[in-house]
């Protein structure tokens, strides 16, 4: 018998995926192994993804509100399709829980699930409520669009194309940190109120409540660029950059002063005594897209606001590397699969 | 607060369904309120379903193999795409698993899973696969097709329509008795061989194994027949026949002696002191399709061996009825949702 933990989350995928046999119809596009899944759909293409967010893994009903949680559900999976350059047209919901639920707490879940869908113009269509034993288990299926010229998947990425993430890293992973201390706080002694200061809000928006990036999709067509590839970093920019990388057959640099981080993340990674780089790089929940632009097309972008580049990719598959200024390069590595 | 048992599954289906604003999509035709939502896909419409199978509420994995769950999973949504009248295409599956299974218990879970896509000719094309504190659960999403003049609803039935359904019922749930009782056989006594005779193999394996009617879909379009309305019926005929007749504001008439049950289910009813029609009616997890004709198309189907008329359609949508040959008739009632 072979321990879960050893062969990982990838490792697992993979035994999954080289065990399945190769499509047979011909409306399937990509199977498994892309942020989502491809079909042909006349004129465009449409894409599919399943993600499950599961009480005590994902989430920790003590400091998250079931509102939040809803509306993050729905965040993963439209991430998903965003990482496609596609955009979400329906969504099903599959929901586990046990009675220690009452009613008003599905209405609240529900309350996040459909502002979730009006903020990202998704229609909820159907899916699943049923029974649990113990947690709440929540599983999100969206379909979404993108036409065939635009489509962008993970293993098209060339040497010399610029490096891009959207937004800023490692905010959600001390947010967390955050709302994690004052639970052990409020454990110690219940009377203690929480201290969650308006200087850390940031943190735990960006942790309870994320955002999609449905809007750089958008953009990225408004301004004429077809990324070369791109991802969702949700599980940690490190592990999806050699993804990529991998997929694609190529090196990378990037430079560690260029990882766009927020002064409340660097506050609070001194505060934690974290390294704000191994936040942004290993600590995941950011639900931002890293892609790859052809060096003639960045121009394109350089002052966009909402994307930095970070590096670029090299002709050198085994070289994965993050650089100080100083000159100084380390391998990246992806964090194990930690919590099965 | 409100228990959740007070207003059921059905009623909490109707709560969300009453909360979520209109579609804003063209592309959705229809969301919450039938089998799967349904998508136009140009020159066809495309379906969508997603169904969720939790650990000790639609399983027990101490009599159940993790080979039967896998294609069990996959014939949940299958039959679900198959009760629009469509084919499935594509199927994403979620699996959240505790680090108890080890990988080959993994591989034998998608061993099913494989088995039942190759039986239903459908694509595995991706999926989640997550930790989990507690239990096994299992999503999956079934991406389907159908011709637009072939599509098939559960509200668009009329009076005098023959009530059919596929194969035959309570074979399931009583193959689910026998395993129970040998549970608890083995539970009192370890060393006690469980007695699970040949004479019964067919009640385990409509447990165990269930196929969806996805044949029927097929015979269906070479007999030239459209149903004027089809419904699933894993979660039971009566619960399931009332929908049909609600939505489509009808009543009806289901002749009990025409029921259909297997020679094998009405031996184990007897042994198990369960009224066979109780098991057809409220027993569930028949993964069988019930449907309405239009009386004159009906002829071309009154010789099929696996279709069965048991009934017609009324006008007075207050009377849904059970009628025994002595000529009694019993209003039929949808068990409650006993497991929340």
């Amino acid at each position: 018998m072979t321990d879960l933990n050893k062969i990982g989350e990838v490792g697992l995928i993979e035994r999954i995926r080289q065990a399945t046999s190769a499509p047979s119809h011909p409306e399937t596009i990509r199977g498994i192994g892309d942020d989502a899944a491809v079909f042909d759909w006349g004129d465009q293409y449409g894409l599919l993804v399943t993600d499950m967010l599961v009480e005590g893994i994902h989430f920790d009903l003590s400091y998250v509100p079931l509102k939040h949680l809803g509306y993050k559900a729905i965040t993963f999976g439209v991430s998903d399709i965003a990482a496609m350059n596609g955009l979400p047209i329906q969504v099903t919901v599959g929901v586990a829980l046990s009675s220690r639920f009452p009613v008003e707490a599905i209405d609240e879940l529900y309350e996040g699930i459909r502002a979730a869908c009006t903020a990202y113009d998704v229609d909820l269509v159907g899916g699943d409520t049923t029974a649990s034993r113990s947690g709440l288990v929540i599983s999100v299926s969206v379909l979404g669009k993108v036409s065939k010229e635009l489509i962008t998947y993970r293993n098209t990425a060339q040497p010399n194309d610029v490096v891009c993430v959207t937004g800023d890293l490692g905010a959600a992973y001390l947010g967390l940190q955050l709302l994690e201390r004052e639970k052990q706080v409020f454990l110690a002694d219940p009377n203690m109120q929480p201290s969650l200061p308006e200087e850390r809000s940031y943190l735990l928006q960006r942790q309870l409540r994320p955002d999609a990036r449905t809007d750089i999709v958008h953009e990225l067509r408004d301004l004429g660029i077809r990324p070369t590839a791109m991802i969702d970093i949700s599980d940690g920019l490190a592990s999806e950059l050699l993804h990529l990388c991998h997929q694609s057959g190529t090196g990378a640099i990037i430079f560690d002063e260029n990882i766009p981080i927020d002064d409340q993340a660097h506050l609070a990674a001194d505060e934690f005594k974290i390294s704000p780089i191994t936040a942004a790089l290993n600590g995941g929940e950011d639900y931002e897209l890293l892609f790859t632009v052809r060096p003639q097309e960045f121009e394109k972008l350089a002052n966009h606001s909402r994307i930095t580049a970070i590096g670029y990719l090299t002709a050198d598959p085994s070289q994965i590397v993050l650089a100080t200024k100083a000159g100084q390069q380390t391998p990246i590595r992806a964090q194990g699969w930690g919590q099965l």
